[in-house]
């Protein structure tokens, strides 16, 4: 017996980065891989106080159906946190989602016929690329530097393709590379964007992860047609396993997502919903949030100073001002899946770069992440990953 | 501005249902309409010791990412649910979905290119059908009577189309007929989907509410060949604000299911899985099922008994031995819409049953809920509704 599946379904692969990590949960790993949060960090006690509170004062509306578009306290909140980088909306403006993996999900829905293409950052985030891949369109990642796209290169892209239908990019300590847009792109991202008639997909989890310097605003912030869609999130601020994320976008995009979610899974978690509105209202999120940088920073920090002393010269790998990643370009000769057999064997593991060019190649990048291990596994770890490079290397050598 | 939306969106209509329960919510509407439980049988307490359990002894697991397929000791659990409706299954046969809504978004993702034709049962449930139309088939409604899809009619149906690519069924307590199909047509129904290699998607969120009677085995139990996918939830047996259903099929199928899944959000909320599996294993889910099914057969009898005091002789219903909900069938020249209004003129809500057939028509149907509303309420409720109907007929009469 086999069924028979849609078309789109040929195209949907398992994310390598979730297959590896059930390879990389035994204890002994030290895992560079996950993009996951610092497990002591989360606010725990703070979440089983305002659980009892939600469950004891409204329990019964906690537990019933709510409305598609999310809980109307946690829509001002959220408008609060759109304040903070840049964005005045309304709180009509918000649709909760389940994740901003949901709200990628309803962008590919929501504008790409089959054939249509998505620019992206290359490279660019796997699980958006997959999540896109479910509605059959093409690809182009379009180059990018220590500044974001460059868009000489967009334009030529917007101007020899007329069935772009949005731009996908992550601004800020974008994910896998570390790196954040300057100001000046953003600027001219909404120029061309309007020039052409399409749609900017702006996916922020990072943003208010920021160790140093000033924030730059979204570039929902410079949005003068409403054509920008802001993916938010409460995973890394907060915690992810609430699966609490948000779209804003204007009214008439709203709605299309708004429809999305009701076919999709009719509405998010009424509980947690209630759950993070209630946190946000009675804790100082801003003070939890400047705790997680300051340890954050610091496992930066030790990693990137560890990468300095252990790795050869050759190897590169960028500085990031904030969020969760940091990317290593090894020798072209080198290849990342390769190595990632060796460090396993070592108890290391990270995501090969390769997977996260929607277009190939370049797999002789890797990311590494260095929020979710403590400083003495940062050490141990890129210690071992830098003899593992070493060992290969010589083999290279010696062939 | 006006951005370009993928040809899918204009199939998408908001539901009639979530548009109409937001224009009820007045405190002083008596609404049959939603398909909501009753929020006073909530285990609110119950919930409210298990949640703090959770986040006390694995807090930092709670708010963690977790497995695409769902959190392992729930997905034990789940398998005792399907034992319950006859089905054996492993937990690796089991995805943990964001209620069973979820289930239908992803049917219709791993099954339909646009044009393919998915039957189901006329009427069918209206959040099934807006799901699959995201997805761009052709529906063809399989006549029913009140043991179930008529088996001759899905036969001839099935010959003469080549392009169905599943079959669509709630083969307990019907939304919204409330009807139950019989054993050998669940049974007639493997043997033809076998024959014409279709899969079913077996929608099943009443199951376990049976009032009288005995249980019938799901059409999985029937299933020799791996290709009936089970949509089960939470929402009814326990609470649909924590947004918890599954899927159970064979692996080939369950395995399209979890690709799905990771694109659309990774996976449902950890806390919320450890929650329910806790419940399930500190409470007596069984006494509490019992507890639910006492209160709507009391229900449901106060309406029906209402129903026959007081509408007109010539208004049919169906009496369903369990689940949520009664059909009312009233003259052909009547219509469901008009009564809508002049009902909620009198604080009564319903949902007209026009929007429950996929090919239109049947403009005199309604579905009246019987599960949310306390005893004065129904009796008051219906009394008003007779009223408006025998008004209406009155008009008629005249006209």
């Amino acid at each position: 017996m086999s069924l028979r599946y849609a078309k789109r379904m040929d195209n949907i692969k398992a994310s390598e980065i979730r297959e590896l990590l059930k390879l990389t949960q035994k204890p002994e790993i030290i895992s560079f891989a996950g993009g996951l949060p610092a497990p002591e960090l989360f606010p725990v006690e703070e979440l089983e106080k305002v659980s009892s509170k939600v469950l004891e004062e409204q329990g019964t509306t906690a537990l019933q159906y709510g409305p598609t578009e999310g809980y109307e306290p946690l829509r001002v909140e959220i408008t609060k946190r759109m304040e903070k980088v840049g964005v005045e909306c309304k709180p009509e403006d918000i649709l909760v989602t389940s994740g901003s993996q949901q709200g990628l999900d309803f962008s590919g829905k929501i504008f790409l016929n089959p054939g249509d293409i998505v620019l992206c950052e290359s490279p660019s985030y796997l699980g958006a690329i997959n999540a896109f891949k479910a509605y059959e369109p093409e690809f182009i990642g379009v180059p990018t530097d220590e500044n974001g796209m460059i868009m000489e290169e967009l334009e030529d892209i917007l101007k020899n393709n007329d069935r772009v239908r949005f731009i996908y990019v992550i601004p800020d300590f974008q994910n896998p590379s570390g790196r954040t847009w300057s100001i000046e792109r953003r600027k001219r991202l909404i120029e061309l964007a309007n020039e052409h008639n399409v749609a900017i997909i702006e996916d922020n989890p990072y943003g208010e992860l920021r160790f140093e310097g000033e924030y730059y605003p979204a570039i929902k912030h410079y949005d003068t047609e409403g054509r920008v869609i802001f993916l938010g999130t409460f995973s890394k601020i907060f915690c992810p396993g609430l699966r609490l994320g948000w779209v804003c976008a204007e009214e008439e995009v709203l709605n299309k997502f708004v429809l999305a979610k009701q076919g999709s899974d009719l509405q998010s978690s009424t509980i947690s919903q209630m759950q993070v509105a209630k946190f946000l209202e009675e804790y100082d999120i801003e003070a939890h949030i400047e705790n997680l940088k300051k340890v954050y920073k610091k496992r930066r920090d030790l990693m990137i100073n560890t990468m300095k002393e252990e790795f050869p010269e050759e190897i590169k790998f960028t500085n990031p001002e904030g969020g969760l990643f940091t990317w290593v370009v090894l020798p072209e000769y080198m290849n990342a899946r390769d190595l990632a057999v060796k460090a396993i064997e070592k108890n290391v593991a990270f995501v090969p770069g390769g997977s996260f060019f929607p277009n190939g190649g370049n797999e002789n990048t890797l990311r590494l992440n260095y929020s979710s291990m403590d400083d003495e596994k940062i050490v141990i770890g890129i210690k071992r990953l830098a003899e593992a490079i070493k060992s290969m290397m010589k083999e290279s050598q010696k062939a």
